[in-house]
């Protein structure tokens, strides 16, 4: 039987040579099953494995039918998003523990794979944001995000005063150290440790997390994800602008930031027996009360 | 020309006199504007207010073209959950300040209902929560709900423990003073005192809102208003069923309360000018930092 | 060399036939040790352990020179308030993992009682709550509190409105599920689910902690222990007072709770290692982040 | 009657001309009440007020027997640092709403100055911070802080990781944007933001609040203020020292960060009807319930 992914990418997160035993490992298991495996190209470099056609991102949008993350949730960010548009499918596969985005711990790779391969696997799609900076009328594009852009204090380290709105509509000024919005799948990211709601994908919704806020009621709102939100630097003279908590952009006075849902999405494989609900409960110790 | 809804029902909240002298003031106004007037039967009782045609919420349902709740958000589960099926839809006017649902203040009712009556408004919807109680196989109706449906501790005041599940998917076990299932109009009820994320009524979300869980991770999650949620008692053995803040029902071992959106919605009546975000900013001091 | 504790009570917390083996095992170390036992009256009865003298707990307060509670942090409140006045010092074991006030985990019981017996250990003193309800100006008393005094809502449901003064000063009216007076000890316990903050136990304070308030900026305080906390119920016509989690008064309208620091203080001991920020690291997983 | 405080320094927080005319009001009040006016150098040059004498924190230190800051709670900790060591008391006027640190409403600022001058007034204490920088095992001393000391990310934007010790023990990891060490001053300022605990400033504690900790139980902790906090840099390269919010310091890797409580105290002075509930409640918005 043919593999249901015939022509397969393989990234590795840590970009270091660690990464070479698995993703050796990995390669000739696909071989053995019949696929065609690329290796990317920074992941290549850094791992010495040279033994794979050597691909960069745009070869792997144009020729991967599915591409492997290989090394926890980070990768997932930095490998969707330029993947996302030419709708290559992800998987994330992990040495260590599982992750929110990471369904398959390495010890059990084959098993999976096998799976996978024989098209045992669910696929779900997740919104990636498309924030546009607006400086003097400009549109300076950005990268895409998976999880989430945050607008924050910048070098100063002086909170930022910005005024939102959605859809055209006045939302709030906000006096803070920053504000996230988050997508789903960022909802159980940064936009978690500043208190945002967990969002389930399937959700077409987005958070709008302010992080330290100076008003006590201040609180998370989720938003359609059809909104345009616009976000305007008030006197928020060195804030900055992440995505995906990569710091993209330092942003001046009377900037504008345009956040909308992304033209693409990215779809995600997941193996049989995946449970985003499972998911949760492991990496959020739901199942241990503290008294 | 003809106004814009030509036979109305007027229900005041706090059915008590009180609520005679703003009501007669309304319904004359509505009835030199063309229309016809009903009253509510309780509000009627309890007002003193006769001069007009007395209906139970069964007649406001097959005869009102536009409901108008006098009082306060309060008065709107109360008299949305008996017209939902129906479709006439609610307005909420208020003597004191505005509400999360209650859009006209009383010193500009005239105003504000000349504008309506002249067809100047917006409709928007709202979903209801229609949960059914499975004991021992049989099922038990139960109210709608506008703003949410809470199992919580019963009269014992102990804790209580619960199976939770969403389209069958197991979600959690969990120990906790109870479990509020809002929706995006419950958000900024109940749901937002135990911590739960504000919904923008449009994100076709419900939020499950553990109140004072043992679990510090137990954060609010939003899913999907399709999903069928399952909420199987373990050792509450005086857990109880509250819609819309009411005590409902004495949940008993092995109770499973089932809760989906309802097949009907409220439809709601917007003058000009309303503000979802400004009605936010209002009710919430967003203005306002306390530092 | 005699022992540093030489009559010591044993105290099963669960009350069941499964502490009659750890029961046997602890008190036949204990006599080896030449220190004499006594097993409390209830854990004697349930455990049908009979062969040591039994006794209540007037009588461990006057002879035990220490009790050893078996059976996790729910013990210790039960033993410790009635032996508080008389001044015993308390030990916590568990036969499964320790807790916030137990540091003896059973498999290495031995070992750690032996270090004990040696005179190394350390002493600490936990503050109590002596709450005492006044109604219709009639005193009534009602059992001190380790954790927490709570009044919440009745038996109907309904939230409580009460008027809070400190020190006869005004604080605020609260409208909420409830509200908890909580020592440093209980700012792990019921208050931690309520959002309360943790209090190193030699801080001299007590949190007020609101359950579920209406107002969103109602944030717990922590106030000097040495105040007088008076809680005036107002419309809560079906409220409750919990002492350390039992239920123990239904408060009618215009009942008055005041809470005051106790006292005596409950006195517990630790053997070597004892850390109380390393028992926060491993009750709340301190060392594992989410993402 | 001579003056309760015979010699008066006078300063001006925006340091701003604005500050001209209330500045005058009050000196010519003081004066004509038998008071020696001084005026602090900076307010003094930036308002144009030159009739008085002009004096530096020093002068005003060994001269005044009160200092009165004029214009919002920001003025007290910048005027608070200088003045704690030689002990003139403080007293906060504002020309808007109230502070948490300003007792007089500008309009009734005669009245209230009449009552503090006739010696009707209460004095409290406020706990200062006293953080030293440890470099290479070089102190660096650091301003004195009446709110609060952070480190947090610094112009990377990257997130922080450090160690915390209390008294030489160890308590947490933590990997968040910050961590704020706060006195009950500085309880209601940056550190409410970040859901740290309100605490009375006579509670004799420091609040430890980690700003968007990557640890879901990762809360604020109260500890006793006589503690040393040892907060120890493990990969922040580019964290960064605030003290009451004025970025003090770039850290580098292995800086140790130590906070104790300062020698003295600042003395605040409050005319009659003060109260820390009354203002809390203001502040807050205690007495409006959200629905």
């Amino acid at each position: 039987m043919s593999p249901a992914f015939k022509t397969i990418a393989l990234i590795g997160r840590y970009k270091s040579r660690d990464v070479a035993v698995p993703l050796l490992f990995l390669a000739r298991f696909l071989v053995n099953r019949g696929c065609q495996v690329l290796v990317e190209a920074d992941t290549a470099r850094e791992s010495g494995v040279d033994s794979y056609p050597v691909v960069d991102y745009a070869t792997i949008g144009r020729q991967a039918d599915l591409a492997i993350v290989l090394g926890g949730d980070g990768g997932a960010p930095d490998a969707g998003r330029p993947l996302a548009a030419r709708g290559g499918p992800l998987l994330g596969a992990n040495q260590g523990r599982r992750g929110f985005l990471t369904d398959i711990a390495f010890n059990c790779v084959t098993e999976k794979m096998t799976q996978v391969l024989d098209g045992q696997y669910t696929m779900e799609t997740r919104t990636l944001l498309d924030p546009v900076v607006s400086r003097q009328g400009e549109p300076v594009q950005t990268p895409l995000a998976l999880n989430d852009v945050v607008v924050s204090k910048g070098s100063s380290g002086r909170l930022v005063e910005m005024i939102v709105h959605i859809d055209k509509e006045f939302v709030y000024d906000l006096r803070a150290d920053g504000l996230i919005v988050s997508t789903p799948t960022g909802s159980t990211a940064y936009a978690l440790s500043s208190d945002g709601p967990i969002i389930q994908p399937n959700v077409p919704g987005l958070a709008l997390v302010p992080i330290c806020p100076q008003t006590l009621s201040n609180r998370p709102i989720t938003v359609p994800d059809s909104c345009t939100i616009d976000i305007t630097l008030k006197r928020g003279h060195d804030a900055r602008l992440h995505s995906d908590g990569q710091p993209q952009f330092d942003l001046v006075d009377g900037d504008r930031i345009t956040v909308r849902r992304a033209e693409h999405q990215v779809r995600l494989i997941h193996p049989p027996g995946y449970s985003y609900y499972a998911m949760l409960r492991e990496k959020l110790h739901w199942s241990e009360s503290f008294f």
